[in-house]
């Protein structure tokens, strides 16, 4: 069993880079800086579905997109004031991790952004939220 | 600076047990099996707020939780299909983690729980919903 990322994910955002867990991707809706991250377990569902030592690691990598969410919405000038962090899995069972910034002015605040209206992508803008994103996560600005 | 549960949190859900980081409770709405973990840290609001050891805990408790929540679920004749794990505070900021059961016919699917309806009580049902959670964590039914 080889782990294939579900097409629906694939559609929603765009690559990243590879942790050492995780495929980390930038969630292509410019209202919330938003980062999914999406271990490399083949038919992992629920958190758990990893072992203890793939748990641990996911939560380094969260706390590391955690910071490269808040270096993200600071370069688009929308610093997140709390931090939203999920797995939820309803839709697409594959198992993933929203980590996403919330500002008191974004427009589903206070309430969860998943199912909320509709996203609006980077377009022109992708390239530097790309760049922002994989500087927060301590990599190259190159792409 | 000590630990004080948020009022709110305490008004909505009822305590079930202290883990070796989280006090748990168990959230008083029947529509969902749902658990809250809240780390005794006093003025935590972030995952990033802990220290890598407690979030390995943390993490420990979450696995811990998600197999009460399986439990409760199944002895309200309603075993999950998929677990939800959310870290939000948009509405109380001290760091709170949900780890609830879904099912495909239950009220707000495939949408998230958070901010959906009215929580319904467990009223007269509580002290079965508080034992089931209970002998899920692996603790003794007794109260």
């Amino acid at each position: 069993m080889t782990f294939d990322l579900d097409p629906r994910i694939d559609a929603a955002s765009h690559f990243i880079a590879e942790l050492g867990l995780c495929q980390v991707r930038l969630q292509d809706d410019a209202r919330w800086p938003w980062l999914v991250l999406i271990p490399r377990v083949p038919g992992a569902v629920e958190l758990t579905d990893l072992s203890r030592e793939q748990r641990v690691q996911l939560m380094d990598e969260i706390k590391l997109a955690s910071e490269a969410v808040n270096a993200l919405g600071a370069s688009l000038g929308r610093l997140p004031e709390k931090l939203n962090v999920g797995a939820l899995g309803n839709v697409v069972p594959q198992l993933h991790v929203h980590v996403l910034g919330r500002r008191g002015d974004d427009p589903a605040w206070p309430g969860p952004v998943w199912g909320f209206g509709s996203a609006e992508a980077y377009g022109e803008a992708l390239p530097l939220a790309l760049d922002a994103a994989r500087c927060g996560l301590g990599l190259t600005g190159a792409t």
